[in-house]
């Protein structure tokens, strides 16, 4: 039963590291053998999480286990069908040596996360006041509000940065979207503020507040870039379970683009997002478009994935159960930011080999700059990287060039409403 | 002698519609009659111009005769060589007719337009703020001049609007490159007046003045739009001399890429834009390219066509003589605005099949909008026209969504220095 003979059954190979063996098992040991094994599908362990997953989706119909450090997706059997060959030892080690744990745990796990069913969501466009796809969306939809609507929940459209709008530029004076932490919606009113952090307290107190249980269920926010990502479904983190069966149901219901996911906290940061007030949310980001500018195409794209997003809910809210899945997605590491001149001006563009190249694999030594005199700068990192919002014409500012993701995939539990 | 048996020496194929040779004869006529003909290379008759022409690059090495209504270039010879065959002969009358005129008249054009040889060049990048490749460009000149120098000339790159480049918006006040005409450059100063007309006068005063001796004899202006325009050069008209003589030069040796020449002025128009304080300027119109954003393909593009251009002034400077030619062209008849709901916001967007389609045929009937609710809007117009500008940013506020352009062969004067 080696691990590669079973890919179409849900195995996946090994990472490029070698795993740990030995620490990998003793963590399940000790995660399993703790009476107070909490009845949630994660267990923390030093080399990630133990995930407990439902059935899954695409392969196998019974319960599995997945062992972060290794990558492997491994059946949870209680009745091991024959010795495993040599060369799978260690996974029959961890397997035998926990039997019984493993047994009682799938059993207790067997159930998917439960979640109440959504009552109030919003969608917002325009957090940036020049990314017009989500602005006349939103427009729209306060016209004629019908379009939004489903049975079983509220849909409430609204404008996120009205005077930005009025202006059409990203922000009046700073970024609303990085204005949602703590810092901003807990300090105390003061006369030289800037227009976002008033606007993000009252956005909180409308739609949060943040991490209270009055806060709006669901939050989609509507976002443009002049980078060439296509569709981009952008979710805090991995962790964030309905965003992530939201995603996962947008990638098999809208079929003519892909749609990556981009995981956007980095770790240990808190979330800043607009979206974030919500209890729950799913940002879109559709590009490229320049700021200012409407395009039909991906006007029509944004409309038919919140359709696409509602009608999930619609069925959650209905008692869908979403059994667990493996999703591939990508995690931001870092960012990089252009090569500058002593004066902080930059000094070069992003190469032309790299220009438009999102979530494709950036190898080292790849060229990433030229300089305006038309040298080519290489990127010095040692493993490859899959770059996103290459260009982007809002984080100049930021000093981002674009921003470093890993690719991953992810075991995501099953989920159904309470 | 046919006209079609001598394609390849230059002939050309009627137009659409059959001319009217006995008008077109005795238009050319009195021109040639005329004891006052004046020494230009131009003869204003009625159905259009008759131009004589110096020897051609691409046909015959003999001075021909071009009949406007007719749409022939007929070569200008003295001794005829045969009698023609009957089936040409109108033009056989055109010519025998007026053999001993056109015969003096071609001696008197056979040399061409003389203008002075060019000492001072002037490339501002910048002149709107967003528009990063001339920016990037121009700021690289200054910091290297080196790669701008000719032999016989100056080149001095300048910033346009630095408040506007610092900002990284197109403009502070109002937009730099619609304020240079009479009304502004001869305002009084005012208190309230906008940062733009300020620098406008302070432009003109350094490159200008307008209309004056003491003007720099060139200016070339360095544009960026998000319309996928490709390179698209821009003149004011197609009289004026030097910069068709420039566009077709490009034309020719700049051949990675179409470069369409797109005339901006009106009827009866005043010339507002910035290079036009210089005695001749050149825009050039690079796209798609968000604002704020920097692509090396474009601005290696921008980079050649400067180069090139400047060739051409040093080869002009140097004695080179460019004969006359025929040019496509097109030349702007109007703006189309978005449609509006009654409150002036816009109901539509530019329809999917029209977007990027610049410097395609647009005809009657065609989808030109498409509102947020999903209806198409046809284009009502009579006649087939080539849309430009399709979807600009920055023309949202102006009221335009595209601009109307018709396609037009222009016979171009030689040129030569003095």
């Amino acid at each position: 039963m080696h691990p590669q003979g079973h890919q179409g059954a849900g195995w996946r190979p090994a990472p490029q590291q070698a795993p740990d063996w030995g620490a990998e098992a003793i963590a399940v040991g000790l995660a399993l053998a703790n009476p107070q094994l909490p009845l949630s599908s994660w267990v923390e362990f030093p080399s990630g999480r133990l995930l407990f997953s439902l059935p899954c989706y695409s392969c196998t119909a019974a319960p599995k286990i997945w062992l972060p450090a290794s990558g492997f997706c491994v059946p949870l059997i209680t009745h091991w069908p024959q010795h495993p060959a040599e060369d799978s030892v260690p996974i029959w080690i961890v397997l035998r040596f926990f039997h019984t744990c493993l047994s009682r745990a799938a059993a207790e796990m067997a159930a998917s996360c439960r979640i109440k069913p959504l009552s109030r969501v919003a969608v917002c466009g325009g957090t940036h006041g020049n990314e017009m796809s989500g602005i006349y969306l939103a427009k729209h939809w306060l016209r004629d509000p019908m379009e939004l609507q489903r049975g079983s929940f509220t849909v409430t459209p609204f404008l996120g940065n009205p005077r930005a709008i009025e202006k059409c530029v990203r922000y009046v004076g700073r970024d609303l979207n990085r204005t949602f932490t703590t810092e901003f919606l807990s300090s105390a009113e003061a006369e030289d503020e800037p227009y976002e952090v008033v606007l993000a307290r009252e956005i909180n107190q409308t739609y949060g507040p943040k991490g209270s249980a009055q806060a709006f269920d669901f939050m989609f926010d509507l976002h443009n870039t002049t980078a060439s990502m296509g569709i981009c479904l952008i979710v805090d983190s991995e962790e964030s379970l309905l965003p992530m069966h939201m995603c996962h149901y947008i990638q098999m219901h809208y079929t003519r683009s892909p749609c990556p996911i981009y995981l956007y906290k980095l770790p240990g940061e808190e979330t800043y997002s607009i979206n974030s007030v919500a209890k729950a949310g799913l940002a879109l980001e559709l590009g490229p478009q320049p700021q200012q500018v409407v395009r039909a195409d991906l006007f029509t794209q944004m409309r038919d994935l919140i359709a696409c997003a509602l009608d999930f809910i619609e069925l959650f809210n209905k008692g869908t159960v979403f059994p667990a899945f493996e999703i591939d997605a990508y995690k931001i590491t870092g960012c990089m930011d252009y090569p500058r001149y002593p004066d902080g001006e930059i000094s070069a563009m992003v190469h032309p080999k790299l220009q438009d190249k999102n979530f494709l694999p950036l190898n080292p030594r790849d060229p990433i700059f030229q300089t305006f005199s038309g040298e080519e700068i290489l990127y010095e990192g040692n493993t490859t990287i899959y770059p996103a919002f290459i260009n982007e014409a809002a984080y100049y500012e930021k000093k981002v060039a674009f921003a470093m993701m890993e690719e991953h995939t992810f075991s995501i539990p099953g989920l159904q409403r309470e």
